[in-house]
């Protein structure tokens, strides 16, 4: 394989790892999107994502490749948590992390902690809807949590120097809603419905379709004043999702003004809508598509889902993400299959006489990392770019 | 090949083959989805399939592969169809078929016929919504229709020793729809504007949303009472499947009470939502799924079919079934097809370093039939399992 | 690889190219479906598609394959529009034109300089919007409008001698929409509110979705009284569509009624949703499909896209065309890649076993030309069948 294997590549959406200690079970438990274990007998490592964490990821903590499940989890106790965070962190190899920050916010490391596990700098992606529930426990009433939203995500975004912000609307509301802008009075109603209705069960999940929207735009608005992209969760997830509602062409009335704001949004994950994800960012000058989590998740099948993924996308317009979350193993696998396929595709049309070895390595670096630098803030961008100080006088991202 | 290609299958869900006679035209007929024969001077023999049934069906009834429709038919003509049925059911080498009974019910062969004609047993899957109109006609009104539907299922799974119940709801009314059980009253307003509406035009045909689902909810509390899994179709069909709304992700809430109740459902089919319906049984504990049908009618592309399969659902969800309905070659083109294929996989996943040869056949077993053994009585699987007396002293389906 | 790379095409459907002279920037332009330029810094070249004219069209300009964009660009300037029309036109070797008459028309060529540029015959497809469109700017208000839809269609096809009609439908209302004809009452009221709109904003795009579905059966109705196919556009295009909604398989109705006119129904495009339409032409007697456009936009990807063509339609069913428009690459590319594409596939199924070469033969004439043969008027394939005079005494199409 060419030296694209070695492409630097920026993971511009997923969660921190674990705080130790983590037991065996919450490994298992992590290696699913179900909010249930699996039927009695079977096992979450009896799946494709199983076969590659004892495939790829068994040897970067000593042991041999597709060891038992059982032996691996031995391994992983005796290592902890964090030493194994350790090690796969930093053996992924990748340049920079944006972070998802609203997702079992405290059970889960901080950017500074991913920082110093792996090496390489982490950054904060806040998500709107935690923030949002956050703020409205503390707000006196639905006027106050509704003038607040925009200042909390400005100071938010602030006091974290985010590189951009998340949102998870289409989990909470599916794609299949009015994409404009409610006014005040249509957001107040809502947050008064809202409110009540937490108040009275006690949980803070933010599902009342008009404050979703208005929480949406305060966030997008943001984003065009601070020159930020604006992430969407997009396609597959757990059992909240309306999946064929998450399709993420339900949503081109947003994109449109997106357009005009000149915002970048970045589609996450997309499956099984990667196609439709790789027309929108044909289609609309602003935006973005990976194909995050599912690589992981496919195993022995990961070749198909990168293939997809580079099947109709502009080269100027795909990320790369690993959607990881909680387990390093996936911080790891999403760099490790990612990367080799890249290649493996990127190698075959020089063989096949499709593209240069020089558009080879546009393509790789684009898609690797320099898409991400152009539309995020430089800070994400330094360690490869070389726009800002360089950490460590080298190239991080880059194998020997 | 390994010998993974010996894996025994359970076929969990098809139909039984046509009684005799069946002439060429009828044949022909069976190779579509349609309820009309090709344009003017096309055959269905000129499709994938047809390539199928050439290539691997001939030589089982003593005749070159590719030989052409017309000398295929003849050879077929000559030997009739029980004869014909007979060496293809026996050469599927299926351990045991789980039959929908509910189709064509009086020109198909009974689970009994077929377990005669392969040598393998047959047992019941009896389709609600057959059953309920068969109840209609019988009942003196819609009260006694609404209140004779339990009983009835009840008394029918008990007289046929059902391993599962069966429901084409998304055929009927698709996945859009309330998925909520409706309660009495409203059974009864949609039984009577359905009985209204039957009694008036002469057919009966359970398309009344209120009624399918309290039909439906009545199967599935059988299900749960009986420990029995609910088939669903799902996907591809006929021309009166509205498809974009028979893709299975738009019946989660059902999936959800089925998750709390512990039944199992079985997706079938899927196509072209093979993608989805992994996902569902992925994120749904009680959720499986099959590709069915396509493999068959795929033909020379059945590999892409089967991978698709096995690129993201969990090891111990996916089963086998051929869909197959009224031509024997249906049932062992399934098998064979997809024993190639699962084996072709899980040779590649071993050779590339994906998986152990033991764990290649885990999942071989667990997909051939062990995921159905754990989900069906034990009748099923008793020819593969051993857990009930065998009947034949050996394994059936298993090759030498 | 064999002979059936010289299999004779009809493109059934696409567009002129556009008239001289023609920029550097028009050019790039072309190469998406995007309303927008690529962000700054990025060209279109920069895509699957780039690469494909940089590999397969440099050399029949007299270029290196995969020479740079800028070269490229300034050879074309250097040979003119024209010159590289001729060129690629006619090197595309194709035998006959199906040609959208409703797009741009002032701005591309005629079929008849179409004609001219290839040495091969183009035939008007007449786009029923497009025509509504111009009718409505010369009608005195609504009812003449409505009452003359039906005469200035016909009179249209009589003048062009059309081969068919096209449809948009699916762009401007998509195809989740009432299918039943409308009466006059409710076309003339829709009628009265677009003229109003249109006269106000003085724009005229037809978007009233009853006097939409007005014109699209009066369409219906004249295809049906002339034996001609109606295309209708399926799935991607550029942003005005909700391409969730464009998915064919939501237009079953409609179909069901061409099926009893006996109209052919040609559904182009259709990706994402290639297995729809396949599945569609599969259940009714009618209908037709193609994987025009992104077998072009996948560049080296394209092999998949043609294989998925191929999984589960008819092969009577699938028609070729390039839905190429505006540089004649695309009418050049979408012809070398099926054709390339189709006889890989084929050649494979030979030597696999699952075709006899008489088989493959037979799949590449009625894929490439014979299907098309059989359901527009016999004008269109006189070139290759010779029903009709043969203008150049040998047979356009068959390379040497």
């Amino acid at each position: 394989m060419s030296a694209l294997i070695n492409t630097p590549l920026i993971d511009h959406h997923m969660h921190g790892v674990m705080k130790p200690p983590l037991g065996p079970a919450e490994v298992e438990g992590i290696l699913s999107e179900s909010s249930r274990p699996p039927p009695a007998g079977c096992s979450n490592f009896h799946k494709p994502i199983g076969l590659a964490v004892r495939r790829e990821c068994a040897p970067v903590l000593g042991l041999p490749a597709l060891i038992e499940a059982e032996a691996y989890q031995a391994r992983r106790a005796e290592l902890g948590q964090e030493e194994v965070s350790r090690r796969l962190l930093t053996a992924a190899n990748v340049a920079a992390w944006g972070i998802d920050t609203g997702m079992s916010a405290d059970r889960v490391a901080s950017p500074e902690a991913m920082d110093a596990l792996s090496g390489s700098p982490g950054f904060h992606v806040p998500r709107i809807e935690y923030l949002v529930e956050g703020l409205a426990q503390q707000s006196d009433g639905p006027a106050a949590l509704v003038d607040g939203i925009g200042p909390m995500l400005e100071s938010t975004v602030d006091q974290t120097q985010a590189i951009a912000l998340k949102s998870i609307i289409a989990y909470r509301t599916t794609f299949r809603i009015n994409q404009s802008p409610p006014d005040r009075a249509t957001a107040l109603a809502a947050a008064d419905r809202w409110m009540s209705r937490c108040e009275a069960n006690g949980t803070w999940r933010l599902d009342e379709v008009d404050l979703n929207r208005f929480a949406l735009w305060a966030g997008a608005a943001l984003c065009r004043d601070r020159n930020l992209p604006l992430q969407l969760h997009s396609g597959l997830g757990d059992t909240d999702v309306y999946m064929h509602a998450c399709d993420p062409s339900h949503f081109t009335d947003f994109y449109r003004v997106m357009e005009d704001w000149q915002v970048p949004v970045t589609l996450l994950h997309n499956y099984p809508f990667i196609r439709e994800a790789a027309w929108l960012s044909e289609v609309f000058q602003t935006v973005y598509y990976d194909c995050g989590f599912i690589v992981n998740f496919a195993g022995p099948s990961y070749r198909r889902i990168v293939q997809e993924a580079f099947e109709y996308g502009p080269f100027y317009k795909q990320l790369y993400s690993s959607d990881a979350y909680g387990l390093p193993e996936l911080h790891y696998l999403g760099a490790v299959l990612f990367r080799r396929e890249m290649a493996a595709i990127l190698d075959q049309w020089i063989a096949e006489g499709w593209c240069t070895a020089r558009d080879a390595e546009a393509i790789a670096a684009d898609v690797g990392w320099r898409n991400a630098a152009r539309i995020y803030p430089p800070a994400l961008s330094a360690p490869v770019s070389g726009d800002l100080s360089d950490p460590g006088g080298s190239i991080p991202g880059v194998g020997p």
